[in-house]
């Protein structure tokens, strides 16, 4: 499994990425799942992959053998448009998902993959977008300012509460870490490192790039941070009426 | 959709559920999901379910059919023990499944349905049982002190930061209330009123049960104060390292 998720907000974007890729519980390993394609000054775009991994790997491969070949009719840098781009990542996903599809359907396996695809292009704004498996996409808008692939669930419910078009990148980045932290406790199918990139508008360039074990001091004091402060925000609550009379000491967590 | 979860702690048990049913986005209803049994003095079960509608329906008749009739051979006053009472619902379940089944396969629909059976017979220990859709079972232990059903992603990070077995029920029970509350949030087919039902060990009695409706004041303001604690403990997390030469003022939310 794989969690990744894409934020827009006004200042720029954030890409952030988990690291575990597995085959049944007894085979798991450690796979980047963030990809960055960079023309500096013209265009920057970070690639996000989920699903199967042989997919994900052979779109990559694809894009950067187009991009490598000058003479290739379509690539990430030919591309006028950010939704062209997109358009181009979902053709080759379905491509290389139909060379295996009966093959791995015969062995109860799925080749489908998904994908985060976000950055900007010289004179236009900056995006992000989630290709679906079948090769269509979707966009974000200031009401939902966020895109997630993968195990997706678990971390939604705290963008939901948090992400707004108005935050500071910062301060995207670290909802983005801590959906991504409570991903990570919850389902352990999705694992570190988390990889975290910070675009801001206009850059053209590469974004800034973390990456950030379970052991690294700034996780650890998210999470402690974090962990700290839900169970602060959980002393807070209302009690229930009868509660009001119960005798002191009573043990409250 | 349904989300639906029971917590065992020292004192005693919590269950709370969503009310929403749908058939489709465009056909939405309320139907309980909480039903409670009760012999005073000699025994008190709750039961939540999630799945085909008609199939909780049904189950939940036959076992009122049990109950009222002195010659049946199976029931809920019958079993010496609650795991016996809960592959007791799991035998009804598979039951009715298989009536429909070919039917429902055809139509393209399931008629599969979860159950969580708890509480307590005089004499033994309270407990809380999740009951498969194949009609098998499994309790909670120390380590994992709830059980969930039906939609249960979005609400489970919460639970797995805060849940223990030491805390008191009404902490157990705004635990479960947060959890619904955000898988209400992020997934329109569950939704109000929420019911909660805190049994306290040797009751034997029905426990205490509250309907929360949105707009109900206890409701309304655990939402405010979770709503503000998360954003306070969101302020509170650490900087990243090149923010801490930030100019003042910046916008941070």
């Amino acid at each position: 499994m794989t969690y990744c998720l894409a934020i827009k907000v006004m200042e720029g974007l954030v890409f952030a990425s988990d690291s575990r890729s597995n085959a049944g519980v007894d085979y798991v390993s450690v796979y980047s799942k963030m990809h960055s394609f960079v023309v500096p000054g013209q265009r920057s775009f970070v690639l996000l992959t989920a699903g199967n991994l042989a997919t994900t790997q052979a779109v990559v491969n694809l894009i950067h053998r187009d991009v490598d070949n000058p003479k290739a009719k379509h690539g990430l840098y030919k591309a006028k448009y950010l939704h062209d781009a997109a358009h181009y990542v979902g053709e080759l996903s379905v491509e290389v998902q139909e060379r295996h599809a009966e093959a791995l359907k015969q062995s109860g396996n799925s080749p489908e993959a998904s994908f985060i695809l976000g950055g900007q292009i010289k004179g236009r704004a900056p995006n992000i977008y989630r290709i679906y498996p079948e090769g269509n996409c979707i966009t974000a808008s200031p009401e939902t300012p966020y895109l997630q692939i993968g195990e997706s669930k678990y971390g939604k419910p705290i963008l939901d509460r948090l992400v707004g078009p108005a935050m500071s990148l910062e301060d995207a980045a670290r909802c983005a870490l801590v959906s991504i932290d409570s991903t990570i406790r919850s389902n352990v199918s999705v694992g570190p490192p988390v990889e975290v990139m910070i675009y801001r508008n206009d850059l053209l360039a590469p974004g800034h790039h973390l990456t950030l074990k379970l052991n690294s001091p700034l996780y650890t004091a998210i999470q402690k941070h974090w962990g700290d402060g839900i169970k602060s925000a959980f002393r807070k609550l209302p009690r229930f009426d009868w509660e009001t009379a119960a005798p002191k000491g009573r043990s409250r967590r």
